[in-house]
């Protein structure tokens, strides 16, 4: 399949990069326990305990039950996984400077820590940030894929006809397999009512009440969609609506390479504020997405990272009311000199 | 609602079972960040960032996000988290020795290391394995509840008018909702044919081969069933089938209040060994079950926690061949002088 051997040939271009940080910074190895970071550099996607190992010739050890998928997927050698003894053993032999990743459990940590000079990295998270082609097409699509599952649920009919939160929820899911979808790329978020002013409600199984809110992403080859809607009905949620629109646009519009990322948070949010909703923005603005649905960086007030062409992230202001209401507008931005959203669908939707 | 009013009292229970452990290795503060243990001994479930300080008064420190819902939910004092710098300062008026998760991120037990002398502990995890009759009722509904989609689905129909992997996996989940379910307890494993032999297989877009394998769950209250059945139909498989199946209820006949985790395993093992199979069965026998679909302890050949009344966990051995199949048999158990399998579904499927 030429999608694999796109991924195993990315692969190695970003352990080559990987190598040359790792070079920089005096480490002779590095160890990656992070899922998403091991199926990026590597095309096997764990699905229980493993170490990815990057250097000159970097190996993956995994658990004797992954051991067919990863012999099948990975472009690196494959070991075993038999003890943290043996595993130290095979490591000692070739590295003093380990670097681990910020993720790695403190109880991992603490049987690494008296065999090495162990320093703690964010190589592979910051080389994610900045998304090939291949990457950016695969978000495109899935992106593409939740949209039309979303307009297939027609939300709008479900309320008339008193369907229950959890059940369009399902029924999203289900549009978006069969639109080619792998999955939901997060527990997808179907609010109404006063529910609506939880930022991460769980469908309930009552009837859908207004405003709806929907929060839905679909994966496509491993990539995540993430978007959100909210279906506004009386007139105070109208006027709330307005205000985020106007928030969700001029973010958009403040986007491109060069910018701080806390700056796009910071243009979001003053206009919250000055129509005086400041406290009821209790969230950032928007963070990167890819392989995970939250990536480094984040449209965040203590984020100074730039913003370069090929990051992917969301614009996601929202206002909560508590006791009536909340309202989020959120697209998926690709970074380059126009700010592009992904996908066509309308914020407003009636 | 009752079960909130149980819950929360419950939760003071082991709150204060929690401040005895401490209290014996001379810990005045527990820090804990797991998701689940927070929801354990307070009654909210973080959907968000969170940090739980157990002392005598404890606290859980929310991001804004979640304020709204930990203030609904939480039996314990809510305060904003607002940053790391004003939460230690917070922390060392009233504690020095603090105790940390095993699972807490490097990143963060980094930030706490110089302020506090640090240890760690499983005080919870080890509480959470025994449970309350109330939680194994849950446990039990969400088997019930699990069991019955299973039947709607009809695997052997599905089977055999061509339906996909994928859509059969959808439509499971879909009557685990209709049943009262609130959602999978993990992602729906509905694998056949050769790609069987995987033990954490995907669902592919594929119509369904032999023999099917359904490795499936649901949650009810926050609290996880789960189960597998192999569907066979060849001779072949029909054979591994029954030493999976002896392998299975042997395990069980050997369960009850005393006997070593590794001592099931081993009873599970054997069998299959004695067969030949041995090095086909790629995984432990089992792990606990309860908020998180694995929990401590294992049936694995290193834990030797000895067994107690009121644990639940399942049993699950597999033999798995390469390029061929594979087929695995799970029932969940809960400990006890006859070692109760929970649900009512039968081993084999016709």
């Amino acid at each position: 399949m030429i999608r694999w051997v796109c991924d195993v040939f990315m692969g190695q271009l970003h352990i080559d990069n990987i190598l040359k940080d790792m070079e920089n910074v005096n480490v002779d190895g590095y160890l990656l326990s992070d899922f998403s970071n091991i199926r990026y550099l590597t095309g096997y996607m764990p699905t229980s305990f493993a170490f990815l190992v990057i250097k000159e010739d970097p190996v993956v050890y995994v658990s004797s039950m992954d051991g067919e998928l990863a012999r099948e997927d990975s472009s690196v050698e494959v070991k075993n996984f038999e003890s943290f003894s043996s595993f130290i053993g095979d490591l000692k032999s070739e590295v003093s400077n380990l670097a681990i990743e910020p993720t790695l459990p403190f109880e991992s940590y603490e049987k690494f820590k008296d065999d090495f000079n162990v320093s703690c990295e964010k190589f592979v998270n910051k080389q994610r940030a900045v998304k090939t082609s291949e990457e950016i097409f695969k978000i495109e699509e899935a992106t593409d894929i939740a949209q039309q599952a979303f307009r297939e649920v027609n939300f709008i009919e479900k309320h008339d006809t008193g369907v229950l939160e959890n059940i369009a929820a399902y029924e999203l899911g289900f549009f978006m397999r069969s639109n080619g979808g792998e999955c939901e790329s997060f527990d997808t978020i179907v609010t109404s009512g006063s529910n609506s002013s939880l930022p991460h409600a769980t469908p309930t199984s009552k009837s859908l009440k207004d405003p709806i809110l929907i929060d839905w992403g679909s994966k496509y080859q491993g990539y995540c969609s993430d978007n959100t809607r909210t279906i506004i009905y009386s007139e105070k949620q109208h006027e709330i609506f307005d205000i985020v629109k106007e928030s969700h646009n001029k973010a958009i519009q403040a986007i491109k390479p060069g910018v701080r990322c806390c700056e796009i948070d910071r243009v979001a949010r003053d206009i919250i504020t000055e129509y005086g909703y400041g406290d009821n923005f209790i969230h950032s603005t928007g963070h990167s997405l890819g392989l995970d649905i939250h990536e480094y960086p984040s449209f965040s007030s203590n984020d100074n990272t730039i913003l370069e062409n090929g990051m992917v992230m969301t614009v996601e202001p929202g206002i909560y009311i508590e006791g009536e209401f909340g309202v989020r507008l959120e697209d998926s931005v690709k970074i380059d000199n126009i700010g592009r959203i992904l996908g066509k669908l309308p914020l407003k939707i009636e």
